[in-house]
């Protein structure tokens, strides 16, 4: 799997929630944390490549099963992978491990570029083409 | 649709991120919140009747489709319907309006019934058969 | 206390952590809600008054006192003020009160008025003369 | 500064607001990173020794002062030192360093060991002595 990237993290007393587990939606977060450092690892680092030029990645769908508890403390790794790309659209898998190896969770997100403020789609070849290159060197997996 | 519950939500400031819009995980705190409100029409008061009676509702898996982006002080409307229960489990779907009446997003979740602490699955109707009967009164709506 | 704006709310699961009680950064974020609350009550909506005439108001000191713990589903007031008011800054007081009338957090916010992107402090009433008439306007309460 | 510890983090995308800058209550939940990490560097793990021993260490105060502003992908440092210590009650002091060595946010919180559940004040000695032995040795850095 040398195609992905991994993230380790160690989850925090903020994401847990009254059941003394991780709230839900914070794996979600993690995933975007997962995603940003899966394209920095490949030279594309959000902020500068995608915001500072006006164009955002936004989510159009998400998914995530959850498998296993996880509770402040635990240290875990994300692992991310490009599953999808087109000059419109990216899709990311994930997959969220405990320090044991368990699968804890497992999820996609898909994605559109768009132009910042009009949130319009935006096709990044003829939009952004100096970005639009360095995404088509990024290793795609297959969706499983 | 007289079996949904309808929960009025002002997007918050700190909802959102530097896109401008709703960052995409707080739609899915949005339905933890929407979940509540169908429990508690129906007199099931989640706090009273699930967490002190160290019974958790956790999530098994989550979907969200996005639609339309929201943002700041936008006023939406989180519709919550549940569309299957049994012992073990329940499944709900939800869907986001703005104030125009237009989908901003629909998803749903899955849930399992655990003991607190242990996380085990419990026989709702074995372990707590007066909330079960609470239950089994809920309207539930084809899934659709 | 006319002058002081109410924000009713219902703590949310998501805003809890594993002790069972509000997280305490929970209570900084309502603090921006009423904030919001206070000021479009009296014809200031931030997103299109600020936001969207690329002005911000960013925060430069937050203080909070917790004196009492909430849960989720408590219903709660949080009661903000205006304390002063320049070209330059402004200040807000915040009570947040439980179902039973009791105090369960007090605190307060410093702003400073900057530029959108460049984040570089504003006279207020030189570039954005209209906004500033509006905010002449607020009602000051005595810092207590 | 030997008696203090240094927590590396990286600024979440979820982290900042519309404002394109870390949203202020962020940094208390950094604080809270912080500290766990300043605690257990010295063996005191809070999950086992605090919340499995049904002790919570709950915040009666918190001040920020926020002096830079921060972006998301931005590398930080939080820097924690225990100030005070009693059997009651604990105050943290934290510093936020941006990669450039400059201060970006300073603040403080302040605690009490309450029993889990009941929230009632515990004297920390006589309630879990041995973990009260752990603390003792705890270093303590002056006020400023």
């Amino acid at each position: 799997m040398t195609t992905a990237v991994e993230t380790k993290l160690e989850v925090r007393w903020g994401e847990c929630d009254p059941a003394g587990i991780v709230y839900h939606p914070a794996y979600i977060d993690w995933f975007s944390v997962a995603r940003m450092h899966f394209l920095s690892a490949y030279g594309v680092h959000y902020m500068e490549s995608f915001h500072d030029g006006r164009i955002q990645v936004v989510v159009t769908d998400v998914t995530c099963k959850y498998v296993k508890t996880l509770r402040a403390e635990d240290q875990i790794v994300v692992v991310a992978r490009l599953v999808e790309i087109s000059r419109a659209r990216m899709k990311f898998a994930y997959e969220v491990f405990d320090d044991s190896g368990a699968t804890c969770a497992k999820g996609y997100t898909r994605h559109a570029f768009v132009e910042h403020g009009t949130m319009r789609p935006v096709n990044l070849q003829r939009t952004a083409p100096e970005l639009w290159e360095k995404l088509t060197v990024l290793p795609l997996s297959p969706e499983e």
